[in-house]
């Protein structure tokens, strides 16, 4: 256990939201057990998805499960499924979220979700609820796309929207394919591959996540209600130039494709402003090949991240980002090629889930703010195929995927109590009742 | 010996320039020869400095230096002197290079100064020539620097020019001291300190050395004159922002390194014009951190390699480097932090000598075509303490540090004649005729 994380989660918490079998003391530990598998210098963890760190975050969720009475199972694309049966059979109500994370990342996104839902089952356990329907709480593999530059891999497995072809051409920074990694990890392509459910099988999926913005802070506001995800395209362009000795090649007839790289990547921050105000474009990941200081550059290779609220107003961000690509590329006098790595739909929530959110909300004296998610979530995928609600947790600063990523326990015990006052209510409703 | 280097430099070689005892075919034995030494599968060399390969190749050339009448020794430093008696005592006309390598480097980076040297002192044991001073041919060690990042080592320990502070912060890839892969070599850091020679010893240093540009290949010459060795100046910068999600952070308000890094490696490219004719300047090493597609980057470390033949032009383009890097930082609200890793001056050839070499490439029907090398040679360490001359043979591709290196043998023969001329007559001025 991470005793700095965990002192700190119960410093800032009085006890008094420990109610209805919740316990922020239980929480806090289980956060900080997680903050120690594949922890950072600085206060952050390293757990690409497929990884050793991964696979030994999820071994310890499953512990946790088995002890708290669930039936525990990992399926082929390594998802991780706790089913507590219900009084009677039919869809699931499920919930969860992710355990990988990007790299020196923060110790709530992802564990937050699948701690939370933990949690929630926890507290049914100890007051004797049984509910209506099976419960699952489900830690969706490789979120983040830090190993094959594609994320929501597990979700995907599990809704069938991953298909073959679509594997077989990742491969990690090592070089090794997906398939090699899968391997390694104890599973196969082709397990991986029959995961897929029966949507049918899944009646509704709801996920608690902090919320990676500043808004609710900016509000005062423990959590809030997610009215949909914006959609990510994610785009991948190769500058390629010619080599050479950065002494002895004069400047005039250079083809320096680094050159080209960082006008685009300058230019690309002024481009989603001309689309809508929710637009946003971002080059994090910038690798330059044979990278030596006194060698002028061969090849640039980076992603740009485009996400909006608005599908058409995002595919023409798109491509005007293509087209800057194209004139930077031809300014400098090199190549660029183009590649749409990965285009995901926003995903809105319905009206009827918002309003029973607000209504749980409500009734636990908080104001229902709704917002949007401007990160992809595993409910993105699931909201595909079947009911989905999202739950935001104050993030302070505003901070993720950073080792000062932060949220205070008393709002993710808030957050807590509203997805298990939201799921009893829900359950009912799809008991029939 | 590597017969493919061979027969691949004898193949466009008709023999014609064998005359006044020198040999084409001597000349190609030999560089096939040191080929086979640390050769690599794609047709390189790998010989870092100080290893047991570089050593190979070094008494390879050893044995060929006594079967030429040499006098030979190895210094404290693992620098190679072939030494021919002349006609008289006192200062000698030394010529050489090295033969260690990059990581899989080319066949002629370095070998080709040593065997042309030794090739000239070969024709002249042929026709009975003896000169009218000493001369020397000289190996010098870790040139390249691909061992502990700091190259030019032999040549400064033998012109004092590197202290025992400097050699005790050393260390390889491998963690080993410099002192520990010294006493591995054979040799000691006491002995390498001791091999400093008073540079009054040394009457001339020449040195044959590719290219490494297109310049000559553009003009259709065999050869050029080298005017003067630029010094580079490495400044290295680091940009410093916020990380945070690249979806849930609004456009407005971030600050993106990558945005201010991109500004400035785009910008730079423009700015040696501004100052001289022959300053270039290039970012080959750029890292961003965290690297991770879909987060917005903390902070970018990249390096910027200036150099121009003028001190002073150098100079103020490093300086306008800087105020470049602090607008770009303050124009997207990021830090930049610099600093000047290294900064050598520039050594020029002086007119005199080149005036003498524009005669003999006059005398051989070849234009005396001049050139800036923007690569550090062991003639750039010998030119601050002795008169120094380097001629340049035609590189094709002008592609260097990579197994496709490749000079033509007519090209190499026809730069031993030129030095060999250019020796004849300078030898004549050093013993006062």
């Amino acid at each position: 256990m991470r005793e700095s994380v965990r002192d700190r989660l119960l410093a800032g918490y009085d006890g008094t939201a420990d109610r209805d079998g919740v316990s922020g003391k239980r929480l806090a530990d289980r956060l900080a057990t997680l903050a120690s598998i594949g922890e950072t210098e600085d206060g952050g963890v390293n757990r690409p998805g497929f990884s050793a760190e991964e696979k030994l975050a999820k071994e310890q969720v499953m512990e946790w499960m088995r002890e708290a009475g669930l039936g525990v199972r990992m399926d082929g694309a390594g998802n991780v499924i706790g089913r507590l049966e219900g009084k009677t059979d039919g869809p699931v109500f499920a919930a969860g979220s992710h355990v990988d994370s990007v790299p020196n990342g923060g110790n709530f996104d992802g564990p937050l979700g699948v701690l939370s839902a933990l949690e929630m089952v926890e507290a049914w356990k100890e007051t004797g609820y049984v509910p209506p329907v099976p419960v699952e709480v489900i830690i969706f593999s490789e979120e983040e796309g830090s190993r094959f530059g594609a994320g929501i891999m597990g979700s995907q497995a599990m809704t069938g929207d991953l298909g073959r072809e679509a594997l077989s051409v990742l491969s990690d920074a090592n070089g090794n394919s997906f398939e090699e990694v899968i391997n390694a990890y104890g599973t196969s392509m082709d397990a991986f591959l029959e995961v897929a459910r029966d949507p049918k099988e899944i009646g509704f999926y709801a996920e608690i996540h902090i919320e990676q913005g500043k808004l609710l802070e900016q509000a005062g506001l423990p959590a809030g209600i997610v009215k949909g995800i914006a959609g990510p395209a994610w785009l991948n362009a190769i500058f390629r130039g010619t080599a050479g000795h950065a002494g002895n090649t004069p400047m005039i007839g250079r083809r320096d494709p680094l050159v080209a790289a960082g006008r685009f990547v300058h230019e690309v921050s002024s481009l989603p402003a001309q689309f809508s105000d929710t637009a946003v474009a971002t080059v994090g990941k910038l690798n330059v090949s044979p990278n030596g200081a006194n060698v002028i550059p061969e090849e640039i290779a980076l992603t740009i991240d485009i996400r909006d609220l608005d599908k058409e107003a995002r595919d023409d961000l798109v491509q005007k980002v293509r087209e800057t690509a194209e004139h930077c590329a031809a300014e400098a006098g090199v190549e660029v090629e183009l590649n749409l790595a990965s285009s995901i739909d926003p995903v809105p929530v319905t009206d009827e889930v918002r309003e029973e959110l607000a209504q749980v909300f409500g009734q636990a004296g908080i104001r229902p703010m709704e917002l949007m998610s401007g990160a992809g979530h595993d409910a993105m995928i699931l909201g595909r195929h079947v009911p989905m609600a999202m739950i935001f947790v104050k993030s302070i600063g505003g901070i993720s995927h950073n080792p000062a990523e932060w949220s205070d326990l008393d709002d993710c015990i808030t957050a807590v109590h509203l997805l298990k006052r939201f799921a009893e209510k829900r359950m009912e409703k799809m008991a029939g009742k």
